[in-house]
């Protein structure tokens, strides 16, 4: 359920709380993964609401990723602006109003601009927004066990994707993603194959209509290596470039390749058996998938968990004879590393206990 | 438990997600918190970590606030920088390295500045920082309860009061924190009485070394009517400026005084038994107190649950026959106000669904 110490000989030395980043660690596990999905054959589109940064987007596609993906209209401006020349908003977008004009606007200067679509009026919308002459390509979102967004069945997925073809916009393919992963660490394998299931009954269908679908995206750190297979083109893990707690514990993410880290002071030890922190909600978040138990993982202190947090304090139980001074600086693994980043500014890159760059988080906070 | 719907016309028009408050109803809770406390003798330093905005601390002080207290230094800076001249850094502040020059800094140029510390070595801290002809006034925390940070007992504060005078710092009082107001509806008053005697206990013992404590500060939103009395100077409330889905439950703030609601699209329909709304963790957070069963409510909808927050997905359960449509735009009141602020860069002013200005969000991610 643990993750492994960073090899640092000490704690960054950074007013904390303060997120950081293990560069070395950050190119391994891109190389890793671009390497895992080529042996199959299959792309990697990482997802980039995990790190909303431009330089670790430039980063994958420098190693081999063939584009991102994103979360939010908000978000793929960012990365196309940026520079990433082919950008794939994995979300059912409900385009009116200035939301409408921005995505016309995105998709004339974006070199490839592609969106998700679960149902005919959420097309008709696009359609209406970009106009029929627009290069926006929409893929067929498709629902393969998580019950959140995505066709229920291949009959609707024709739907979907006749109403595309009928108001003139591309069809790219169809997408799934197969979070129920995250139930539990048994979880994974069925989950990619309900992936890979959903994706290929929906192309199938979609394709008796005489069209190409080259596109059968799948994507959950936990899936990305167990679907990549049968037809999937490309997979779209977002987690795996830092790794988490939550990673770890599910067993989809190596212990000695989590990259990003919360330092933390102890601030206060007044009350027995307690240390806190000042490493709150506000930095932590207060993800608590029900996998794990505590808000987050002291590796130095491999019994303490983080019990409680509040905006600005966490409330570290500790066991007798091993517990952080009063003003010693911790490390802390959290749970889940997409709402940490959401929540500064930049990620400090560190080597060997020292600070050697920034990177901006570029997108943060760009939910619309 | 559940909050009255705001009583504008229409939602507002804007790209959603986004957060939007009620000005008029925001004038009326610092009004009424104002003059509540004033009944009582007691003054109003309301928790700008809630609003983290310099227009919102300059409302309260203009209805008769009498400063602001923040959670960090960081947020310090924000608003003595702003021009607030009162501040007081409710938290035991670890003053080393940047942070130490930082405080030193700050205490320079704010008009007045007072800082947490709950153990002698904090303070020891803060001398070395600032040095002993610093302006800088320091408080000592007392543990009420909530068991989180302060001091334990009277003697402890008594030595805490002693490292302070004798580092040459000015002492300015004693202050706590009834967080257990939050565990259910009926812990407010009982945690009010522990802030009472906490404060008391710890003033009556410092007073015997024969120095004056003029500040005895409480403060939660659900004590501040509760503890403002017997010697108490002062309330440090924050969330009742907009107040929450948990202050309502707990019966802390009026049904028909929520100030502040995300606004959000349904963007997918396709499981059924439930709707899909743009408005996410990284917007609505994951704040879930054991006290509220979801994520939010939406008051157009009253039997409807937040039943799952993903980071940019919230499924919501509805009841049959009682849904909002694919495309609709809906109300949500969250959970816990003050992660929800932090997680934008503005709140949009509405006036009867008409959007009539901004509030930067100036101390987001103020964290250090």
């Amino acid at each position: 359920m643990n993750a492994t110490a960073p090899r640092w000989a000490s704690v960054p030395d950074l007013d904390t709380p303060a997120v950081v980043v293990d560069v070395a660690v950050v190119d391994r596990n891109i190389t890793r993964m671009v390497h895992e999905l080529r042996d199959r054959g299959v792309a990697l589109r990482p997802h980039a609401k995990t790190h909303k940064s431009l330089d670790v987007a430039r980063l994958q596609l420098s190693h081999g990723a063939t584009g991102i993906t994103t979360a939010t209209l908000g978000e793929a401006e960012v990365f196309v602006d940026g520079g990433i020349p082919d950008v794939f908003i994995a979300y059912p977008i409900w385009a009116v109003g200035r939301k409408a004009q921005r995505l016309a606007d995105l998709a004339r200067r974006a070199p490839r601009l592609l969106v998700g679509a679960d149902n005919p009026s959420g097309v008709a919308a696009l359609a209406a927004a970009v106009g029929r002459s627009s290069r926006l390509e929409v893929v067929v979102e498709v629902e393969s066990g998580e019950h959140r967004t995505g066709v229920q069945s291949p009959e609707q997925a024709v739907a979907v994707a006749r109403a595309i073809l009928d108001s003139g916009l591309r069809l790219a393919g169809v997408f799934t993603h197969g979070g129920h992963s995250y139930a539990s660490a048994d979880a994974a394998l069925p989950a990619a194959n309900d992936e890979v299931d959903a994706l290929l009954a929906a192309a199938q269908a979609i394709g008796q209509l005489g069209v190409d679908v080259p596109m059968l995206s799948a994507g959950s750190t936990p899936t990305a290596l167990l679907s990549s297979r049968d037809g999937v083109t490309e997979e779209r893990p977002g987690t795996f470039v830092f790794g988490d707690r939550q990673q770890v514990a599910l067993g989809a993410h190596p212990t000695d390749a989590v990259a990003l880290f919360v330092i933390a002071t102890v601030v206060s030890t007044e009350v027995p058996g307690q240390v806190v922190l000042d490493a709150g909600a506000k930095i932590l978040s207060k993800d608590l998938p029900a996998t794990l138990d505590g808000h987050g993982f002291l590796p130095h202190y491999p019994q303490a968990i983080v019990r409680r947090v509040f905006d600005h304090h966490a409330i570290v139980e500790v066991a007798r004879g091993e517990a952080p001074a009063l003003g010693e600086r911790v490390i802390v693994v959290p749970n889940h590393v997409c709402p940490v980043v959401n929540l500064v500014d930049e990620l400090y890159l560190v080597d060997d206990g020292a600070v050697v760059g920034r990177w901006p988080v570029d997108a943060r906070g760009r939910n619309t």
